[in-house]
C-alpha cells in the first residue's frame, strides 16, 4: 500500500506477506531507485529528488521479519507556489479535474499531490524487494524501451540480454534506436512540448500452472491490475499484443516441442499465459506510456470557481518524456504482480 | 462467481451485491445470451448452443432480492468423445496445457472444461443483469467490431449509434466493411483457418470521481481485470491506446471546455479516465482478440504421457473467428466492471 | 459462496480454491448433510429434508479439476402459504424486520427465505468437502453440545473421542447429560417454547506458525467470521474464553513443555492461539446459539405497513432447539476456516 | 494497516477510504492515544510511552483529501536488552513462540516486536479518525469496563452515559465497584501476577439494513474480525452473548413495539443485529480479555536452540492488568468495524 503525496512531508510504501528471513539488500533497493530518479540526462526532468529509503518496520537485523514492511522517503526539494496557479484551473489530462471533483476541491493539488509521478518512488522500492524474493525463485524481470514517438527498438529475441540493458542510462536494445529517440525528445522539450512511447517488459522463471481463466486469478488481469496503478500507462498486451488482431491461427499459435526434456513452445506469440495460466514460457508484455501531460505550451482550461474558460501555462519543471524512467517502475509493477501471482 | 465445465451439467453464475428491488427483465437476459450464440451464421461456429437461463436464486415475485442472485445455464448437445484425443495432447495456444499442469491431470478435458468459450454465457448472463442495474442509473455501455484481420471499422464518433448497432447480426459501424470482415473469416474458414481482432467499447454515463490512483482502485486497472477474464482477450487499451505511443502531448492532451454548464474535454483520448480516476467523459477502450486457437490445420504438439512430439488435428466443430460473438461478452465485462467502480 | 433461499427453487454452494485431483468421497458429504437433517428424534424441527446434493461443475470422472465445485441442493417439501401472515409483521429475533428494510420490502419472506437456517444444507456440504481436503493433510475436526439450558456436558479432556461422538445422534461426551438435555427440550417443546446452548469445537492437526496478528490474517478473527456467519451464533469464545476474566495470569499462561521431541503447552487455555498465530496445539473454541426464536406461543410484532402493533402467532413447524443439528455445521464452518488459514 | 515493532524506529497506520473534506481534529486523536497511554496510574505498567502521533500524508490544509492517511508515532524509551533473555525462550502464552515458528526464528523478539501491545497504539489513532468520520454520521461509541476478576460493574442500561464514562481515569459506571477491581489489580502486582476481565461496548446509530447473512458481510463477523485483532481479546458475544445459551426463546427475543413512529424491540438482547444484518437498534457486544501473560513468577519455558525445559523469569515492566488501557483499543476497532459495515 502506497501513500503520500509530492509535497507532503514523505512518500512511502507498506508491504504485507514479505517471507520472513530474507537477508534484504538495502543496497540494490537505493539502486533501482536511482535508475527512476529524474535529472541525470538531459532528456529528463529538472527535478532533483535525492530519494533515500528509510525502512521504519519489518526488518530486523538485517533480515525481514515477515511483519509488514515500512520504507519512508522523506520529500525534499519542494517548490509548492509553483502550483497555486493549478489549483483551481486543471492541466489538461493530468489527473488534476478527476482528482477535485473525487476530493470535492480538498486535494493537495501541489505537484499533482497523490497523483504525482513520484508516488512511484515508493513502487520502485516495493519492486527491489519483490525482485529480491523473487530471485531467489530464480525468477527474474527485465524491460527496455521498445518505442518513443513512433522509433522503434530492436526486437527482444533473447530476455538474457536485459541485465545488461538494466545496467544503460537509456535502456534500450540498440542503442543508434536509442540516440534517435532521446533526438526526438529534445526536439520535443525545445517546442515545449513532450512524447509518448512503450516499454517492453519479460518475467522469466514463473513455473507454469500458475493462476486461474476466471476473474481475480486471471494472470493477465494480475498483471493489469498492477501496471495501470503506474501514472501514463494506457495499454496493457501480452505477447503479440495487438498484432494479434491481424493474425490468423495458424501463425498466431505456438507449437508445442520438448526441449531438454522439458515441454515448450517453439515460439512464445501468447506471451507466456493460457487460458489465463502461466505455460511456463516468459510472461512479455508491453505498455504504452502516454506523452507527460505536463508540457510547456499554454492550453486550454477552466476555471472550476467561475466556470469559465481559461488559458493555463505551466512553469518551471516539464519532464519531456517519462517513457526512460518508467523502465524501472514497470519492472517493479511486474515484480509485485509476479509475487502476486506466486501467492507470496 | 462463474462456474462450470463446457461438457459437465450445467454451467452457470452466482452474483452477489444485485441491489433489491430490481424488476429484473429476464427477456433482456435471453436476448443478449442470443446475441452470443453462435451458429447463427455461416461465419460462426457450428455448435448449437440453446442457451434457457434458470434463476435459481435471489429473485422473488420477479423482483431481486438483494441475496445472491444464481443463474444456471443446463448444458446440451455434446460430443465429448470427440475430444478424447486432446487429453494428452494439448492444443497448441489453448489452456489445455496450462490447465493439465495446473490440476495434475485432472482437469475436464472435454471441450476446454472450465477454460472453454462456453463459460462466457454465464458471464453475458450476469452482465446483462449489471446492464439493467446500470441503466436505472442512466448508464450505457456499447461496442462494435473495430476490425478483424487488419480491415478497420469506420471509427467511434458518437458513442450514440451503439445502441442501433446492438441490433445488428453482424455489429459494425460501417456495413461495407463489415461486408469485407466476414469476406476474410470466409476465407480463413475455408482453408481450415481462423483470424483475430479488435472490439471496441464505450461506457458512457459514469460520474467524474470515481475510483482512485491506486492498486486495487484504479479504474483502468479494475475494468481490464474483468476484461481480460474474457477468453481470447490479449490486449486493453483505453481512449487513443497504442497509439499514444506516436503522440506528442499537446495532440494527446485534451484541452477542457464548458459545455451546456458542465466542464468536459473537447476530445476524449484519455478514454474517460485521468489518474486513475473518471473524468465524466465516456470511458473508452479497444480489446484486442486473438484468432481462434482451434484450426483445423494439422499442428504440433506433445504427448504428455510420453513426452514425444506428435501431430494433432482436430476434427468437428470450428470457429473461425469469435470475434462476432465476443461483443455481447466484452459489453457484459464492462457493465460488471463499471458496477464494481460503482462500488454497486 | 453460498445461494439460494429457503422455499426458492434450490440451494446450494460455490467453492473456489478446492486443490485438484482429491478422490471426492460423495458419500461423506451426504452422510455430512444427514447428520444435520431435521426430524430424526422427537426432539428436532417437524420439516423433512431430504437433501440430495448434486454436483453441478468442478468434479471429473471423480476427482476434483481445481475450478470452482458447484453443489446444489434442490428444495422439496415446502408450505410457502404458512408464511403469509409474517410478510409484513416480522418475527421477533428473526432476519424478517433487518431483511425487509435491506431489501426495501423485496425479501423472500417464505421460511426466512436466504436467512433460513436451511442455507446451512449447502454450508454443511462445503465443510464436508473441505474436511476431506484438511484430512489429507492429518487435520480432524469434531465438535459436541457443550451446554443446553444451562446443563453441561463432561468437559473435553481429550479430542480424540470426538470422532466417536460424531456418530451418535445427539452428539455429548456424556450421555446421561445427554438425557437430561432433551428433557429439557421437550419440556420447552411441549410449553411451544424453545432453548439455547453451546457448542465446543476442536480442530486437531494444525501446524504452528499459521496466521498473523493483523486484522484479516488473525486466526481467531478468521474462525470467528466463518462461525457467525452460521444463524443464530452470538458468541466466539477461544480456548479457555469467558472463563480467563476470572483468571490470574500465573493460571491462565500455558507452561511449555517438550513432549515426544516437540515443543508443546502443559494446558491449552489458549486454544491453540497466541497473538492471532497458531502455537500448534488444538485450535479450540465454543460457540454460543442462541434459543430458536421461532417459538408457538404468541408474540408481539408490528405491522409495517401501517406501523401498529400487533400479535404473531406462528404456526407449524416449531424446532424446539437447533443445538443438536448445529453441531455439524459448526464443524463445517470450521473445517472452511482452517482451509482459509491454510490458505488453501 | 498497522505497521512497526515495539523496539523499532516507528510504528503507524496508513488508511484507505478515508472520505475527503473532514477537518480532522487531531486533538481529539491525541486525546485518544493518551486515554491507552501506560503509566497514568499505579495500576498500571510502568513504561512509559509519550506518543505523539505524524500525519505523513492524506491530510492537506487541515482537511483529509480522501487519498491514504499515514500517521506515524516514532518509539521512544526502549530497553530492548531487557528482552535478550526471551530470544530463543519463549514467554508463556505470549506470541513469541508462535512468531518464532512463523518467522523462523527472524522476529524481532525486543519486547515483542510486532506481536506487542503497543501496536495497538496506530489502532486507536486509526480508531479515533473512524470516531469523527461516524460522528458526522450520528454515530457514537462507547465502552466501559464489565468486568475484571470477576468483580462486575452496574449493567448498562443506557449508553447515554458511555460518554461521560470515558472521561474516567478509569472507566466504569459504578466507581464503588471501580475501587474493587483496582484493588484486585493491585493485589495481583504485589504478587507478581495479573488479572483478567471483560469490556462490554455499545455503537449507537448504526441505522437498519446493513450488512448480510453471508460470510464476509454478516456484521458479527465483521466486527468480531477487527475486534480480535487486538492483542489478549478471547471472547466476542453479541448482546445477551453466553447467557443464551442459559435462555428460553421466549426469554430470548425481543419484542417489536413503536416507539416515536420507529419500528423499535423493547428489549436487545439480540445485541442490534438479526440474521447478520442491523436492525437499528445499539450494537452491543462484550469482549473478553485474558490476563496479561507477562507476569513477574517465574515460569516455565524451553529453549528453542536446545530443545532444554527451562525456567524463565521477567525482569522490569510488569503490567498487572491491561483491561483499563483496553478500553479505547476496543472502541478503536469497534470504530473501524462500523466504517467497513457502513462502506466507508
Amino acid at each position: 500500500m502506497i501513500f503520500g503525496e509530492s509535497h507532503g512531508p514523505a512518500i512511502g510504501v507498506v508491504l504485507e506477506g514479505v517471507p520472513a528471513g530474507l537477508e534484504l539488500d538495502l543496497e540494490a533497493v537505493q539502486r533501482e531507485l536511482d535508475r527512476r530518479k529524474p535529472g541525470q540526462s538531459p532528456t529528463a526532468t529538472a527535478r532533483k529528488e535525492d530519494d533515500r529509503v528509510e525502512v521504519l518496520s519489518g526488518l530486523f537485523e538485517g533480515k525481514t521479519t515477515g511483519t509488514p514492511l515500512t520504507m519512508l522517503i522523506r520529500n525534499g526539494d519542494q517548490h509548492s507556489s509553483d502550483y497555486a496557479s493549478i489549483r483551481y484551473t486543471p492541466r489538461p489530462s493530468h489527473g488534476d479535474y478527476a482528482g477535485f471533483i473525487k476530493s470535492q476541491g480538498c486535494q493537495d493539488y501541489r505537484g499533482g499531490g497523490h497523483f504525482s509521478g513520484r508516488l512511484t518512488a515508493p513502487l520502485v522500492a516495493a519492486g527491489a524487494v519483490a525482485k529480491q524474493v523473487l530471485e531467489r525463485r530464480g525468477i527474474r524481470i527485465g524491460a527496455h524501451i521498445s518505442s518513443i514517438y513512433g522509433i522503434c527498438d530492436a526486437s527482444l529475441e533473447d530476455t538474457g540480454v536485459l541485465e545488461e540493458v538494466a545496467q544503460k542510462a537509456f535502456p534500450v536494445l540498440d542503442d543508434a534506436k536509442g540516440e534517435e529517440m532521446q533526438q526526438a525528445i529534445l526536439e520535443a522539450k525545445e517546442e515545449g512540448d513532450s512524447v509518448g512511447g512503450a516499454i517492453e517488459c519479460a518475467v522469466t522463471g514463473l513455473p507454469a500452472g500458475l493462476g486461474a481463466p476466471d476473474f481475480g486469478c486471471n494472470v493477465e488481469g494480475v498483471f493489469s491490475q498492477y501496471l495501470f496503478s503506474v501514472p501514463a500507462v494506457k495499454g496493457v498486451d501480452f505477447g503479440a499484443g495487438v498484432a494479434f488482431s491481424l493474425m490468423r491461427g495458424s501463425e498466431a499459435n505456438d507449437p508445442f516441442e520438448v526441449r531438454d526434456g522439458q515441454v515448450v513452445t517453439r515460439t512464445n506469440h501468447a506471451g507466456g499465459i493460457n487460458g489465463g495460466i502461466t505455460n511456463g514460457m516468459p510472461v512479455t508484455f508491453e505498455v504504452t506510456i502516454r506523452p507527460t501531460p505536463s508540457i510547456a505550451l499554454p492550453q486550454e482550461s477552466v476555471d472550476l470557481r467561475t466556470g469559465e474558460e481559461t488559458e493555463i501555462e505551466i512553469h518551471g519543471r516539464h519532464d519531456p518524456c517519462i517513457v526512460p524512467r518508467a523502465v524501472p517502475v514497470i519492472e517493479a509493477a511486474a515484480a509485485l504482480a509476479a509475487c502476486a501471482v506466486l501467492g507470496i
